[in-house]
Parts: C-alpha cells; structure tokens; sequence
C-alpha cells in the first residue's frame, strides 16, 4: 500500500512501548497510564440522566438523531456560562457569544483539528518543556517542527518564552511559529499550573512576537476543574482582550466521564469556519446523545456534584504520593525533587543527573522488576529546546511523571515503595 | 490567520446552502435532510440498555473510563460476527480476525481517516455517479481529484469502470489512481444497490489493473440493513479472496440511532496500523460508552428488534414516496424517471434534460415557493466523468435527489406532491 505524505508521518505513539508492557504484566502497578479514577467514575450520576432524558419520548429522540457539526446548542449555552462562571466573570466579559463555541469528541479533537488547519509541514509550534506526549506525536505527523520553552514550578517561564521568540527571529525563523500550545492547569506531564501573574505576560510576548497578527495561544484546560485546593486563576483566555490570540478548550473526560468524551472550545470567531469544515469531513458532529445527556447532568446538578467528589477522591490519592515520595524517595534519594501540583492527575519527579530515566535504562527495567511504570521524561520533551539552561523542572533524560489517577490509594503508595526502592539500588 | 494548505483546500460543502435555505423557511417539507426517521428513533431500546449496564456499577464504570483507540473489544467480537451473519458465512471464511475490526465515530470517521493515509494532493479517487456529496467534500480536502464512474439501476458498471481505467492509462495517470469508492446498498443518493454479478468483476478489475497490488475499494455498506424485501446480496468484501482489496465500513447509524453515531470499519491488516496511528492523533478511541451501550444492545436483542421495526416503517415510506411519483410525477411529466430502490433512505429522480435542477433554477425556487426542498443532482457528481455516455441515472444538471428518512409519511407524500406540481409549472 502506498500512503500518503500524511500517513508515512504518523509515528507510534511513544506511549504505546508502556502500554505493551503493562499488557504483558497485568499484576503491574502503573503509575504510566493517565486513566482516570475507577471507584468514583460516576454510573449513578449517569444512570439518573440517562433515565431523565430517554423516558420523555420527545427529549430522547432529539438526542438519538443527528445533531449540528458545532454541537448541541443547549450545551454551547451551558459550556459558555460555565466557562464564564470559572473566569468568575460574564460571557460577555469574555468578548464570547455562542457563535465561538464548539463541542468535540474530547479536547484531542481540537487539538488535532486545530493544527491541521494551520501547520504545514516545517511550520514551528511552540510547548512547554516538558509537556503533554500525545499532542506532541500529532504535530509530529503533521510534521511540525516542535520547539521547548522551559518552564519551573509556576509554569511556563516568560522570559525563556521571550528568549525562544528572539532566537527564532535570529534565525530567520519566526514568521514559521504558528502556535504555542499551554496546558494552564496542573500540566500533563509536570503537574503545574501557570502562574496568575504570567498569564498576561505571556499573551503580551506572543502579541508583540506575531509578524502579522498574534502569535495564537492554543490553552488546553483540561485539568482546570481538578484543582483541590481553592479557586484556581483565571484562564489565560480572560486576559485575552481582543480576543483573538487564545483558543481555549476543555472537557468533561476529566471532571466528569473520559468515556462520554464531549469536549469543548471557544475559538475566535476566523477560526470557527474552518475548524467547522474540517469537522464537517471528520464526523458532521461528535455523538449528539453525549451532548443531550451532558446538558441534562449540568441542569440537574449532577454534573457539579461529580466534580465536587473527585477533588476529595484525588485530593487524598494527591496527597498520599506526595507522602510515599517524602517518606521513601526522599530517603533513598535526598537529591531527588518533585512537584508539588494543585491538582489534576500528575507529579513530576526530578532525579540527579546521573540516574537515566529513559525506557531502556537501568531504572525502568528495575522498576518494571518490582512491578511499577512510570513515564519516561524522554517522552515528553521535544527534540529542540534552544534555551534548556534555564529548565527548571529537569531535562528528559532524569526525569519522569507520575500519574495517580487510576490506581487505588494503597496502589499509589504502594507503587511509589517500589519506585523508590528501585532509585535506591541504584544509588 | 494564514491557514495550512489543507486549511485552504476546505470548502464549503454545499449542502449547507440547502440547510439555511430550511432553516429560513422552517415550515417547509425537506425532502433534502439526510435524517432518519423522528417517531421510531429507538429511545425505549437504548434506556433499557442504558439501565441495564449502568446498574451494574463496574460495568457502568468500564463504560465511563477511557477505552482503547481500536474500540471495545466486545464490540468488536460482536460486530465481527454481525457481518459475517450478513454475508451468511463465518469470519474465518472472511479471512477476517479480531485484529481487522476497528471502532469509529460514524462511518465518516472511517471514511476520512481512510483518505487521509492514502490522498496525495493530486491523486485520483474513483466514485460512481452520482455518488455522497459529503464523502466528495472529503476528497476534495485532501486535493484528490475525483473522476467518476457511471451507474444505472444495478449501480456501478463494470464496464465503464473498465473504460475509466484504460482511459486514465491512456493519459498515463493510472498509477495515481488511489482507490474506488462504492456506496454496495441502497446508495446515497441513487438508492441503487449494486448487482450480485456485479461485485466480483468489479473486484476483479480493480486487481486487473492496479499496477502494484489491487487498487483498493472502500466499500461502504451504511445502509445494507435497510432492505426492506428480503436479502440484499452478500458484501463485495465477501467475494475478496486475497483479503487485501476491500475495506469495508458499516455503521448503526442508519440501522438504529444517529445521535449514538458507532460505526465500525474491517479492514486488511497493513492499512489498521496507519489508521490506528492516526486514530490516536484525532480521539484515540471514539466514546467508548457508546460502544458499551451497542454492545448490550446486540447481546440483549434490542438492536435487532430494531431494525426489524426500522424495515418496516421505511418500506412503508419509500412505498408511499414510489405511489406519489406515479401519481403526480408520472402525470406532470411523463418522461421523468425514478428508481426504485430496495433500502436505504432514498430515491433519485431524473428529469428530461430541458428541465434544470440546480440550486439557481427556476425548478429549485419554484419548489422552494411551494414549501418542498430536494438535493439537486449537481451535488452528487464529481467534475470529471469521462465515460459519461454510458450513464444509466442522467447527469448534474436534470436530476435530483428525495429523501424519505426524516418526514413523517404524510409529509412525504405531500412533498413529492408539491414537487411534482412545480415540475407541471414547468412543463
């Protein structure tokens, strides 16, 4: 079979190596896998919508018929008030109506939407270093160039944002970078979230970097909602005042069921036209039946109650690996550092330069041993990364995340014993 | 925004013009909307089955996590097995395994992804004519060329598939030609179903000419389920010896709901890692609590009462569409012509050559005033036709497509009326 350009770019996702292995181990305990909480995903919530919504005959035909290629309009409503409602501010403070609101199969979706309408290949997209593997295997099969700007514990680092522009201007290269793409909220992979203050530094720099126009900020929100500890800042998009700059995109599979997968993005109003085009090729409109029962668990309040139970549930899975880290890693490991996130699913670990994290090193192969996974801080950094000395979260050979999702409490501390018996042998 | 080249190359499709004329004149009879049928859409069905797997809390919650990006896996058993039934063999004398069947969103999903790994800018998809205006659009994205191939009652011919192809060697652009397109039952918008001898020597031909390997057939079976007088021929992929020629879709969209929009795809085992690869770029798995719910669906029996129900209630549709164009087309214009499908959703008019179909004539205006709403034939043929003698089902300019899917029965008959009687303005 002869492929397209396209499809001989399309690599094997990174990820799919520690799939293979946790397969061939099943007893395993992977703290790799970014699934979500098992005991709290929320069958009754769902059940009490399902039964709400398919026993008035009317209502429930209307969500077993084709919907519209931007979603359900009752739930572009509901998604714009609640954004809103997060930035604690109004629609219109935003500068949003429903016209830039679209619904998609999980935030993935606009994320490979997206770039497909703007990257060609050799076009530049910038992301954190590190930063989340599965969006960066997608621009690597459109083939864009991907380029790292460091970050620390308050996230994205202005300066080095500013660095990275300067240098791609000294090559000659700037009017390539069509996006930088931020996860603003507890990070997939390190778990940090940007801090208030350089959320508008950041737009300032990519408004003041464009050739013609902004530099546009794709914010991937996904993790917005999982934060336990008090109201999170606002998004980058509410200090987007002309409204041009940020695509800001969301979605339920967090905060509420991975399995529904309804997503959804506000997009200025020149990039709604051909996201819809392209969407119009991909599906004509992810399930509509997803989108009726996800209104329904926002008007019945289901929905909130959800997500008020998941920041008890991983508020506490949080903070039994922070303490299985501090009790175990930091003995057999006193040099070894990790974040410290305010929610979302992941911590990332910093170990010494000299203990090589990568999926062929020594540790790895310890920990698969011991029965524990971890993802490799090789897979979440891109291969460019002009200015890495200002890193402040480690680079990808001595590094690594750690997800706390999907494991059961017991299993989180238990796995992280393991991993941290494994850092010691080789200590 | 300066858009990518697959930015530019998206277009408008052009039904969307026929939705906002709907949506300006809501009182109007579409015989247009490729909907399926309001009042039988399967609500009691998918809450039993709703109820019945989010009762059980781990079966509820497996539901709720992220699956995998092939798909459930006891979907994929069960779908396997379905098509097998279909074509009254087994899956071993398919040559077909678990590893062939994949889970999309809708067949679209399939047919795009499809496309996506093997379009080149500039390569050659064969499609009959008429043939899915929404599928052309899909070409056109990639910057295929579409030629096509005539049909006539009994669907595609296989010997103006021949000339087709001896005439794309004569210009020395065979080796461009990427793969032929067929919509094997009850087509949109033709509502022909392509003849049982038919579909080996269409196959044949295909392998006859490819210069390195067959030149592949995406067969796509969207509506075979839909036949309404007993058994439809078994799939072309059935007649596929080697198993590396045919690429077949199906979908329970048409067979049971839009809104929960699960299509599967089988496929030959060198195209499901490009298409995985790329699945994992786009959703990496579609919903997989729908693919739950249409497993319980299958195993309980509510799938298949279904689509007896389905039969039932379309047949007495496209009956009563039939009676009207004898009645009042047949009256108002004795030369025009219809088929007379034997499934699906449609019935594909043809009108003497004086009398213009397209969206400007003063035919679409007239049936506009009137209150009725058709697909003009236009739509539904590539540019290029270079065997366009042999067509069998009139060419762009005097045909037209009537859909029966959406609209109640007497709003059927009533819109073939209204139709009928701007034809007689006509005459």
């Amino acid at each position: 079979v002869r492929l397209s350009r396209r499809g001989r770019l399309l690599g094997e996702q990174p990820v799919n190596f520690l799939m293979e292995v946790a397969l061939r181990r099943p007893e395993l305990i992977s703290l790799a896998a970014g699934f979500v909480d098992q005991e709290s995903l929320p069958a009754g919530e769902t059940l009490s919508a399902a039964e709400a919504l398919l026993s008035d005959p009317a209502a429930g035909r209307a969500a077993l018929q084709y919907g519209t290629t931007k979603g359900f309009d009752r739930l572009r409503e509901l998604v714009l008030d609640h954004v809103a409602k997060l930035d604690r501010c109004s629609p219109a403070d935003l500068r949003l109506g429903l016209e830039n609101v679209l619904l998609t199969t999980g935030s993935q979706q606009l994320l490979q939407m997206l770039s497909d309408i703007l990257i060609d290949p050799g076009d530049i997209v910038l992301v954190g270093a590190p930063d989340y593997f599965v969006y960066m295997g997608t621009l690597s099969s459109l083939g864009a160039r991907i380029v790292g700007v460091p970050m620390d514990e308050a996230g994205l680092i202005p300066e080095a944002l500013n660095e990275t522009l300067a240098w791609l201007e000294r090559t000659g290269e700037l009017q390539r970078v069509k996006m930088l793409y931020c996860c603003s909220y507890c990070q997939n992979p390190a778990g940090v979230t940007i801090a208030e203050e350089r959320r508008p530094q950041v737009l300032e720099l990519l408004q003041r970097w464009g050739e013609d126009g902004p530099i546009l900020l794709l914010e991937d929100a996904a993790y917005r909602e999982l934060a336990y500890y008090g109201e999170p800042p606002r998004s980058i998009r509410y200090y987007d005042e002309g409204g041009s700059t940020v695509v800001l995109t969301q979605t339920f599979s967090k905060s509420f069921s991975p399995g529904l997968r309804v997503g959804y993005a506000l997009l200025p109003a020149e990039l709604m036209r051909p996201v819809l085009r392209l969407k119009g090729t991909h599906d004509f409109g992810s399930p509509n039946f997803n989108q009726h029962l996800m209104a329904e668990l926002m008007l019945n309040g289901g929905y909130a109650r959800q997500v008020q139970r998941l920041k008890e549930v991983y508020r506490t899975k949080l903070e039994a690996m922070l303490a299985a880290l501090e009790r175990w890693l930091g003995k057999a490991c006193p040099e070894a550092t990790w974040t410290r996130p305010l929610g979302g699913l992941y911590v990332w670990v910093c170990l010494p330069e000299q203990i090589n994290t990568d999926h062929e090193s020594e540790l790895f192969n310890r920990c698969v041993e011991r029965g524990v996974l971890y993802v490799p801080g090789e897979y979440c950094y891109p291969d460019e990364l002009p200015c890495k000395e200002r890193s402040g979260l480690g680079g990808p050979e001595h590094t690594l995340r750690l997800c706390y999702g999907v494991q059961p409490l017991e299993r989180v501390v238990e796995g992280v014993r393991r991993f941290a018996e494994a850092v010691a042998e080789l200590g």
